[in-house]
């Protein structure tokens, strides 16, 4: 065990004033701005220590990047066998669309069948470090599938609460796993606020998206392993559905992480946000030029993971969009439905509509030109078909 | 691409009379035995070409092992990330057994959810390569969702007969993919002679278990990844979920090429193949010394995939049981049952109910002591369970 990576965490620190948190502490955001934590790392003294091509040469998996991950002990470092995705090329889509080198990140290829896993591994795992014993998630879907199997994984008992119209197969996932389920009538943020009343008065930890610092750290991950997939050069444009925005913010932050290393550039990808047009708050506060996005009324889509009305992230969700000279934009079930059926049939990939919707947004960006033929895209699909039967 | 490996295959090989077939013409199986026929490579020129550590510096996935598999021009090479997928400790069921060095292969993180995607992915595209145009596949589930998926990504029709009654997952995978799906009345016997069938009248391309030579080279992988991971170290025993046994004879056959190869030595895994005990005509066959398993009567198990009642390669997969001394056993629908919730609550790893069948076979085996406390045993998860909702 002794020669596995050490982490170079040092502290959390609050994007908006500024304070710091003590990193070996349980933490979940900043009181003051009700703001997420982000967790930052002795990078000065990792980019004398390591190079970047010493991660290509470990086991695959999330935890190759263990020095930029939370988790001291190797023996926290819980695993199903997240990360490490693959890359494929699109050639028959790009070139229908007139591309030259078009991309998805296939996150189906995660245990539970979605990148929820990659967040979900590094919290429980940071927070069963850190003492904490229990566990409560009001989910959407596929994170709860998360928490439920990394729990599990641990033999920690796990609280999962869901709206009750939910696919079948998210719920049953987590029943598998031993793991407690709830239903409730209404949206994530019902779900939300149930969870809370509990978590406060049973003492279970809130492992919600942005109210601990972790998960976004586990995202991260899909930011590292595009810029080494890429040669250390990032790509063009990125297209990410954008429920809670967690990995979006994860990756904008693992750009950051990589550059002061000084194993990328200041190149950035264009990030974009791609929503439902039944639940667009980001791309409707990205539009009016606002700070912050207001909650959505009524919220409804197919895609049951972009089905967030209010956006705990928001400010730093939107910041990725405008410093990386990005969009948000949104669409409709129907063309999610039908971006499903053209990436199944055209390429093989049975995506999740979270995953189609950044097709679907694709074609929206090349009619307007604001992707043009020759750049390097990346569409992110987040999961896999299968769970939404 | 030029720097890209080749392929070392030389030809065709029935392992029953020993015939040779040329192995850039499309070939079934050997009309004289109705045997399947093994690819044979020239191992002695590859030995002094490669060393075994070059294969992990390769990005990830089965075509990293390019030179132990078919297919000769490197566009031929279909990918949807298919391979390289987990190995993990079961610490907590191991311990609860008593033992030391407990894994489980995860082959739900493959394309498709299942272990079905290595073998598709490699008959696909060496078929593709040798100028079959059109597919057709008799399933039990997995595998038709695996073609679909394959056949998908390079344009090709495929049409897949499966029996009415298969989980419902794997009928909207093929469908999502555009292949053309017929359900049967029956099992997947009854579904290979209506495929047969049309295949004959209509010129498609068959590849049914063993009936042409390359989806054991795929599955093969599985074996490579698995002494690789064990440091060239095969573990001791190796618990398979056998329908049609193609990963078993896969692996059995990689690790003679990787002692022809110097990579490993002559130590073997004793090999177990676990059945359904409503359809067990490999463990019947084992247990009466017969070289080959008759067909099984009234076939049944909620185990689809496990719903095998005649095995073409019934001679290999007994041979590699015995020169292994290795063993056959069934296991009961209500031991999957328990097994699959012991492995979700108890790991967070919600298996395919074959898979969990290998850990139903793992209980008897230590209680019969036939497998000891300090033995390194990896059972093989061929799926994800979300896809028998
Ligand atoms: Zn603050
Ligand atoms: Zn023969």
């Amino acid at each position: 065990m002794t020669n596995l990576p050490k982490s170079y965490l040092t502290h959390l620190e609050c994007p908006e004033c500024g304070r710091r948190f003590d990193a070996d502490q349980v933490q979940t955001y900043c009181p003051d701005c009700r703001s997420p934590l982000m967790a930052r790392y002795d990078l000065a003294r990792l980019r004398g220590d390591a190079t970047r091509e010493q991660f290509g040469q470990r086991p695959r998996g999330m935890w190759r990047w263990a020095e930029l991950l939370p988790v001291r002990d190797p023996r926290y470092r819980l695993t199903l066998g997240e990360g490490d995705t693959p890359l494929l090329p699109l050639a028959r889509t790009g070139a229908a669309l007139g591309m030259d080198a078009l991309f998805v990140k296939d996150e189906a290829l995660n245990p539970t069948g979605s990148f929820k896993a990659r967040g979900l591994c590094a919290a429980v795992s940071r927070a069963l470090e850190l003492g904490v014993r229990e566990f409560v998630i009001p989910t959407a879907g596929n994170a709860g599938g998360a928490l439920a199997a990394y729990a599990g994984r641990a033999g920690a008992p796990a609280h999962i609460y869901m709206p009750a119209d939910t696919p079948r197969a998210n719920q049953i996932e987590v029943q598998a796993a031993g793991a407690d389920l709830h239903l409730v009538n209404g949206l994530i943020n019902d779900a939300a606020r149930e969870a809370g009343a509990e978590a406060a008065a049973r003492g279970w930890f809130d492992v919600s998206t942005f109210k601990e610092p972790y998960r976004c750290e586990g995202k991260k991950t899909m930011g590292l392993e595009l810029a080494e997939a890429f040669g250390w050069r990032l790509p063009d444009v990125i297209l990410y559905p954008t429920g809670g925005g967690t990995g979006l913010v994860g990756m904008w932050k693992a750009f950051a992480e990589l550059e002061a290393l000084g194993w990328i550039g200041s190149q950035r990808p264009r990030m974009v946000s791609v929503q439902a047009d039944g639940c667009a708050p980001i791309v409707r506060a990205f539009q009016q030029g606002a700070p912050r996005a207001e909650a959505w009324q009524n919220a409804h889509t197919l895609a049951s993971g972009l089905r967030v009305p209010a956006v705990f992230a928001d400010r730093q969700v939107l910041q990725a969009l405008r410093e990386s000279n990005g969009t948000a934009l949104a669409v409709s079930d129907e063309d999610i439905t039908a971006a499903q059926s053209e990436l199944a049939r055209g390429e093989g990939i049975f995506a999740a509509p979270e995953g189609a919707a950044t097709l679907a947004g694709l074609h929206q960006l090349r009619q307007s030109g604001w992707i043009a033929a020759h750049e390097t895209v990346v569409l992110f699909n987040t999961g896999s078909g299968l769970k939404y039967i």
